[in-house]
């Protein structure tokens, strides 16, 4: 492993490319001198935002197929890519057939190991299925979980898995509450953090089919804090550090999230914006109203790692801004420096499966 | 059918039994006109709260095998009932083993037809149960959904599945997007409600299995103005009037709602207190920002139905107040004029099944 941690930053992806995205790199070029990007895009676009951005510095270019080693001094290099994936476009066929975008490249570096991590804001489809075909899962890893942290009274809790793998069986479940556990516990720093399975009620016999063949499972699997059932409504509060459910539950708990916090806003601001007695009010308020708001504001918490994988993938929002990108970066670098990857991949393979 | 609409109440279940349900009951019978209600429960409980509430008029009560019939001219009368099924208990079991339970002789005088809706703030698990088993699902009906009304930022879309039954198949999802568009249509005076199925993305090669098998089948569906997927983002601003989805899904959607609302809620309170100025300003905003966010205020919107069933069973939160137990009653009054069921019933067995 390099000294420094190398990050292939799909530099077209989102929609704020390329300018908050090479922004973001260079932001966190700033914030970590551990930190090598590679930022992989339409060299042409690349070169002009970089030097929209005030960066003057030579940035070495490469092509993609180039097999030369990458560690050299500069902290900043190009690799070329000329495609792009959109958002809406079907993954497993953008995957296959555009084998030039920045998402496929970007990803082949990883794949070589010439860079550590992945990070996009670019098609979340393209980056979970390229995840799994061409960084390849860890050896022992069934289905390979996006596991954001979602933002909670007490703190942060992690909701794994969130969109990777609909219709997993119980025991990729297991398997997720393992890595949740793993990750939860080196980026936040907290040992033994308490697992739940998301259900709609707090009793072993409630659930559908897969949440009663998981919860024996994963209150008799050892390494974890399990603390049985979480329900939905008490989530936001903080009910387990680490929120063990299927995809597409997951999906639409971050969904909800986002959509009952994006209404409940625009409700507040109608208040605060009726007449001029509200206006003046709103004043007062205002700042300590957005300071304890903001704990909703998901740009806080950087970007979803999808783990198992043999290299980090980091998703971002589609609607990523520098300062997300920036955090998403440097999530990569905690990332590496605490192995997590490495203990997930000794948990695995050791462990009950 | 007799001219009035005869609602049996479960009045020991819920948090607030009985004060809240008996309360409810009588401002119900001062709401309409059309109600008789029956309260269903301990004889000696019952009695000393109508008294509490100054109610001084003589109830007739009866024992719950009386074979008489119910049509007289009191508006309001007693049903002994002994027993009370809690909350936690397992549901099939606590229906089965507790035949003197409130619940299970509320929903015998719907079945006997001495009743035509039955009212529960109790054991959602028990009122689902008792509704499939006890009274019984209209013929051609696979599933008998619950039907919430949710709130959204332009008025209420019906979520249906929301807990009745994990684990459904397709066909049971086409028979809730049936009933629910018209519960919609006749209970919001809405012609064509829009019908949407919940899913992880918008276009229709998203989803797990069951969304997949269930999309093509909706858009074919006659008689219903499907318009395709909706992504969890997008429901608290009201993408669709009936959102169809299987039952564990709905519920994580619905306790988000209240999860997310509080949280909001308590963090918004956080900052309207943090200082003598944010109190200050506080005083000038409360009662618009308290008008805005009623929107999320559930008890405005009564409880939730459940459909297709031969006879009608509405459960409302196991906290309802009074007043969420009196709009529970007069939505019966509601769902009975409006001669829902029939139209269901109709629907269904003409219907593809």
């Amino acid at each position: 492993m390099s000294e420094f941690v190398r990050v292939a930053l799909d530099a077209m992806g989102g929609d704020n490319a390329p300018h908050e995205t090479v922004q973001g790199a260079l932001d966190a070029l700033n914030g970590s001198p551990a930190l090598r990007i590679i930022l992989v895009g339409q060299e042409d676009a690349l070169r002009r935002q970089l030097k929209k951005c005030g960066y003057t510095e030579d940035v070495p270019v490469k092509e993609s197929e180039d097999g030369s080693d990458w560690d050299e001094n500069a902290r900043l290099i190009i690799v070329k890519a000329s495609e792009l994936i959109e958002m809406a476009e079907p993954p497993v066929a953008a995957i296959m057939s555009k084998r030039d975008s920045s998402i496929v490249r970007a990803m082949q570096l990883v794949r070589q190991g010439k860079a550590d991590a992945y990070v996009s804001a670019g098609s979340t489809g393209a980056t979970l299925v390229g995840g799994q075909t061409i960084i390849g899962r860890v050896k022992g890893v069934e289905r390979a979980p996006l596991a954001p942290f979602i933002p909670t009274e007490k703190g942060t809790s992690i909701l794994i898995d969130c969109g990777a793998n609909v219709d997993a069986r119980s025991s990729a479940l297991v398997q997720f509450a393992k890595m949740g556990s793993i990750y939860y516990k080196n980026a936040m720093h907290k040992e033994k953090p308490t697992v739940a399975i998301v259900n709609i009620g707090a009793e072993e016999e409630k659930g559908n089919a897969l949440v009663k063949e998981t919860f024996p499972l994963l209150r008799d699997c050892p390494g974890i804090n399990f603390i049985g059932s979480a329900e939905a409504r008490d989530i936001p509060a903080g009910v387990a550090d680490v929120l063990v459910c299927e995809a597409f539950t997951g999906n639409v708990i971050l969904k909800m999230y986002e959509g009952v916090g994006r209404a409940a806003l625009h409700m507040l601001k109608k208040g605060l914006t009726k007449n001029l007695i509200t206006k003046i009010g709103a004043l007062l308020v205002k700042n300590s109203v957005k300071e304890n708001l903001k704990v909703f504001d998901m740009s806080e918490y950087g970007g979803a790692p999808m783990l198992g994988l043999k290299g980090l993938v980091v998703k971002t929002h589609g609607s990523a801004t520098a300062k997300e990108i920036k955090n998403s970066i440097l999530q990569c670098a905690t990332f590496q420096e605490l192995a997590i990857g490495k203990q997930i991949e000794e948990s695995l393979a050791g462990g009950s499966n």
